[in-house]
């Protein structure tokens, strides 16, 4: 079975994601950016709340860098475009391109590195092998 | 030993603060009286993460009612001005306003019941004797 | 043409909505309920943003009372159902219901008022009569 | 006059901040540093309402790069320790240091970079030469 690394995830901005500047603030592309890789596990069959219950790992970020390229607006509707660029036995790195639908201008990039932590002790955890063996390797 | 029932925290506002109607977004007012009650808690002596960790226990906000009288902006120096309404074995109702610094002007009010929480049971559990004892009866 | 006053909006809780005590961070709530009366504007055929730009109103929370009844936990699937209360010239009153995908059970309800407001002036305005005349009138 | 590149600005963690993996919510941190530079920027002199009103100018963040070394808890004080580490004409980069206060544990480390931009074309601006003068050089 192969898996496609690319998912797509919508997000409509509402007020609580603005700011007097007129535009989204920035940290809020960070959850925007979570969200699609929250979503993006859920299409993979796997449920988080789950993952922490029965296997008692998180994930949490490691490392973010992001470049905020244009403002998006109130009411905008966006796509936050990812993919995996490194998969490792403790971590997953991904891209993540903020677009905005219809014109498909990109307004923020950014790559985000997710550690597996074990969720009791705080401590990097493999990530289980059911999981990874579904996330498609990078060639 | 009198413990006044009025206590007052400062409270700047920040770009993540607002929304891009220019003002605060409503929602945020009810973090800055939570911020409040936690200073006025520790003003009294208390620590709510060792109060976890020693009692068990977690104060939740059960009901709320809040009035937005006038808009506060971005850069505002703010003060939310609280005090005891009610006094129970379970719960506490505090009363907020929230108003501007220099002019006085009112900007939120509100009244909020917080209700003492087993952290385990998640159910109502009495607040902790020598907690409420710090606590002034109203009236 | 009868339109129902009741409307229902999807909110899937993500860890950026909880708190440390291991529930959704109860100001966040208010964040779903403005999601869901948004998405109620959008599909009477209202955008925001458009009728910011071209008739100059905004719609501001003048008041809101809300009671938190039970916990929403991480990756929760919520419904936000929400109805019209009443309707004036100046403003209008919603009911809304956060209810647990899948048992129904009731977590948050809550009451809001919202004003129009002439986005210049900061004052009171006019609900536009296209859109009043789309809401419908409560017995 | 000489006037140190370095600026310390203390941070509460309240429940707001946090997540339920019972840590500060990742994008929390970019708050903290927005706090820390605002703050700095008001210790020079300078309100941001003001430079918007007077000069039509906004600072806006156009690159983040972060590193999450720890994670902070609920009720932690942070001391946000901050550094200019390059100074342009129409931007500006910030090192940000969040450890925690006491033991002095360092939790997460950022690079921030803010433009200038006039506040109505959306546009790089010149940093207004009085508030260049004030930012000391780096060697």
């Amino acid at each position: 079975m192969i898996i496609t690394a690319e998912f797509s995830w919508p997000v409509r901005v509402y007020y609580e994601d603005t700011d007097s500047g007129g535009v989204v603030y920035y940290a809020n592309y960070l959850k925007f950016m979570e969200r699609a890789r929250t979503e993006w596990l859920r299409s993979l069959g796997f449920e988080q709340d789950r993952l922490l219950r029965q296997e008692g790992i998180i994930f949490a970020v490691r490392r973010a860098a992001v470049e905020f390229v244009h403002p998006a607006r109130f009411n905008d509707a966006l796509l936050v475009q990812s993919r995996i660029k490194q998969r490792r036995k403790v971590s997953l790195v991904f891209e993540h391109d903020i677009i905005k639908e219809g014109d498909g201008k990109l307004l923020v990039s950014g790559e985000v590195q997710i550690a597996c932590i074990d969720a009791t002790k705080f401590r990097p955890a493999s990530i289980p092998q059911h999981l990874l063996s579904r996330i498609p390797d990078v060639v």
